[in-house]
């Protein structure tokens, strides 16, 4: 059984590793932090655990946590940072959740996180951790920085198409929008239900931080520089992201949903729906997968491309246990075969 | 492997039985019918159902129905008390899942739905399914009438008490709320967004077709007859049902908190929560799980009891699948493990 | 003109007092503090008010304030009972939407809100602002206490049958429920909406602060002690009560539909339905309206009565308004007349 | 006083106009019709109309619609154009909310909607009622086509960057999202609560109707032909329309917000929000208003634009009422002053 450790237990992504980890035959956790929480049981502040998890939040403590397998980060950036490198030097494995180690350039990151970053030497080694674009890497790796949420949806979506070198890459869009669980489990007046139910709107139009994230990832992807407009919105829910893709194609003729399907067709969390369907956030409500339309209206140059998952799945707690997977070399899907709460 | 079949497969219990199913290891589904989309695929209907099933929807057909080892109705009332006895002939066990075989007592049933009962003299071999008060007469029936939304917590929240004799069973009154699932998969305004969302309101003051089966039921658990005032509402959300139940204690200083969780000790799916702690739909999303708190207000002499479920699982479809694991001589708790989704 | 002060007004009851108050012919707000918003433009925290006001945050001061010929509290508690007595010194009316001058009581008071009372010498002038019992007081106050947003709509729903002598008042039930803005504008995690969207649960049901008001405003409607059981429920939704009440009848066999339509008969603000048609909150949706419905159930002894509210307008700034226009000799109706807003 | 004459009163739209008609000083609604709901009094159906309508729903026809000044088509396509020619006949005015006299060619109108036009004939002397845009053109008219509630906010938001010839009109994209009620009051499965909450989706992408309509309005106010690709998207809420439009400058260097600020400045309906705020549905709730806010990211060679709306009311019966009082020479605002209802 792997020992497993999770640092920032109380919020969203926590509890939802908490969730998915209970079901996985070869993982346990065996510590979960929290400085705010200390010494109370998981299951009394997230009562879906009752019966499952007999644990209480500690305080976040290298000793400990040295002595887990891997350590998965479920935390706001600036924390895996100043503790990674000293439980790697223990040997254990970490999975981030955070955007600490998303960035190669530190000083890109420092410059859209507006501090200084705590471990530029250990960037250097951090994977990207999207399986479907590199788990080969992600294999061999001892620090996995697991994309953020819109990242996610938005580079599964590109994917095909920037492969093929079919779009005008230098101007790519991304309108997206997510649930309000995206924005975490802290005290804002702006996440309030009264706030942010019943209601829509953009934020972050002028630069949100996964812009950077984004066009260094479908770069990478690329093989050359892209660029990108990126809209995220708020949508008044709890869980799901929809991102919807606009490109240039250079061969409109290009037949995209055998492109798509073809592309994706050994995936196992990828699912591309037939022609004319179209994905909702509902259908992937609480199971890591993405579903994925793809669309050329009326037959004119631009592609449309449809993305959706659940944030908190394969949009984070989700894919960092595939991506634990992946590293401890069992089945990819070991624990992630919940399928989604419909209705 | 038991061979299952579902009558109705197009509603919010269908949809969930399948879900949950696709998890079970003991039980396969094999035929699911529904006559108005008769050869379209579950999962083109049901894309969160994409890679568990290969399964097409079919006329519901008693030869089809016949070769199956256990049918579940996923319908409204009035399809299975037309073909159940047809199919009990031919070997199958059935579990009914809406309200035809609820009554006892046919001639009330007419009452209560207007119409003529199609198969009385079935009515006699009907088991009612609330394992918690009878798994031992379910454990030997061939037809289970599987208890109403409502009737399941409200009679798991009454049960401790009537058992022990300790309220006026005379006036007892439960105010409950039903999340809109509740209501069927069925085109009607009522149930439009826009009608019932960020709105509540009372409905069936006058007569709610459960007020029967709850006195009935209740009977049962007391002993004696019962009288409920009932007030149901609806509650702008999809999944959960929450009852609120108020009884005048005969021995006010009784500790109501050590009798419930005495009573419901070893009951995998039914959980009393810590005192001081009350409980909420969402914790028991996508669980098989009624979750209970008591409490004395003020120490007076009225108790209120609080319990919570899922409408699709522990008040439908999952508990026909405990019912069914009860028949078939299995773990009551195989294939229904799932953990809530919170958030 | 009425010069108008409100103090708090970055709180729902504040920008509803604003938005109410824009159409309002004769008065004017002329100032509005918050400590944490000084200086900031009033409609660029609410852009809904973009256009009708000029106007922004300043500091609370007594000086500014005592300009004005009304100043309404929409603060927490503990503010009112702070400043009210200077105000009243230099000639303001005050209207308290918090909970200071509830309670005639200050030891009661103290006993509920953990602290002492920092003005106890003015209670006794306080009047109690729910103009359907006592408008000929307010007319005469210069400090009113306007009710909370439970007790507005329980206290409607049992006036008539406690005036008439009708119910056993020792054995009240209310259970109600009460959208999201009812807690407040305030950062709290437990009113995020991923907390309580899509989900329903009771609290404070041990004992809420809205108890000791209830017990104290209904005693006074029945002219003697009244007990109840209040069991207050968090709504996944913006704004709306709906209480659902209970008691026993003396005498079953009332017409208590033509007793709650003559009550009402002449009340501007109460709606009593038509018989068996029940309300919702959405249907006074931003109405200064309470709607009301009774029935009893099979004929029993036991009756039912509904009464819903949009907690924010009828439950706090509307009627606040109400007493306003009471208190200044103006039409009861002034301003108030705007639809609920459906769907 | 005009008198006014309702068809489909039984809608979104219908209750809208009669909500907002209410406080209209001019205008009085005299008929309202309903094949469904003969005889059914208004605020029986909608009772936040309780006091304000004595009026009964009566079967459509053309006797007792001729004996109003003006009416309103507050119903689905395909009957405004049957009606339409008889109403202009006998003097009436008429304001269509439908899209039956959108397209001015009827050919192409044939060709989305599946059917022949039942007037062609008509079409010529409709005018499209885009206030903003041409509302000399209505101050004219007889019979006036409302814009669909999507293109009302996309035209308002493409415009000024259309007048100043700024963007490549050949690629204009909108990603829009709508409330559910801009799906009408009709009973489908597929806008149940169950089905559209806590998710979203897209839809039509492949071509939903208001892209001719689109296409012939933008190409209007550009004074050429221009191409968009529009892809729609279902949100989980009852209210309000938010477009995010993209396209590429022709001179990034412009400054954008000086130009909106400006285009906008005497218009009492589109509000442009300060440099760096963003518009919300919710803060246009039940107001004739439309906010707008517009940003050119990383100060690239994109513009995005956001635009908001309240469906019902800028995007359908408020933006009829507006055109109402064009129509009969009142000031354009008269009746449409109600604020946003936030939160």
């Amino acid at each position: 059984m792997i020992k497993v450790g999770i640092v920032g237990g109380t919020g969203y992504t926590g509890v939802e590793l908490l969730r998915l980890l209970a079901s996985h035959d070869e993982a346990q956790v065996v510590a979960i932090t929290s400085r705010g929480e200390n010494g109370r049981r998981v299951d009394n502040l997230f009562p879906n655990l009752r019966g499952y998890y007999d644990l209480a939040f500690s305080d976040p403590d290298i000793e400990t946590l040295s002595a887990c397998d891997v350590v998965f980060f479920a935390t706001p950036h600036n924390v895996a940072m100043r503790m990674a490198p000293e439980l790697l030097a223990a040997g254990c494995r970490v999975i981030d959740l955070s955007a600490d180690y998303r960035l190669r350039d530190h000083e890109r990151w420092s410059q859209w996180y507006g501090e200084p970053h705590a471990s530029p030497e250990t960037l250097a080694e951090a994977v990207y951790g999207l399986p479907e674009f590199n788990r080969h890497e992600v294999a061999k790796a001892r620090l996995v920085a697991c994309p953020g949420c819109y990242p996610t949806a938005i580079q599964l979506g590109f994917m095909p198409l920037l492969k093929a070198g079919l779009v005008d890459a230098d101007h790519l869009i991304a309108s997206a929008a997510s649930a309000v669980s995206g924005a975490g489990r802290q005290a804002k007046i702006d996440n309030l239900l009264p706030e942010v139910s019943d209601s829509f709107k953009a934020y972050g139009v002028s630069g949100h931080r996964h812009l950077p994230e984004l066009e260094q990832g479908l770069g990478d992807i690329a093989g050359a520089p892209v660029h990108m407009t990126f809209v995220p919105h708020m949508l008044p829910m709890i869980r799901g992201i929809h991102a919807t893709l606009f490109a240039r194609l250079s061969e409109p003729t290009t037949d995209v949903q055998a492109l798509f399907e073809d592309f994706y067709a050994n995936e196992p969390f990828v699912d591309v729906l037939p022609a004319g369907q179209y994905p909702q956030t509902r259908t992937v409500r609480g199971a890591n997968r993405c579903q994925i339309a793809v669309e050329v209206p009326q037959g004119r140059d631009t592609v449309v491309v449809m993305a959706t998952e659940d944030n908190l799945v394969k949009g984070a707690s989700g894919q960092a246990i595939q991506n634990m997977n992946i590293l401890f070399g069992l089945p990819e899907t070991l624990g992630l075969v919940q399928l989604g709460l419909l209705p």
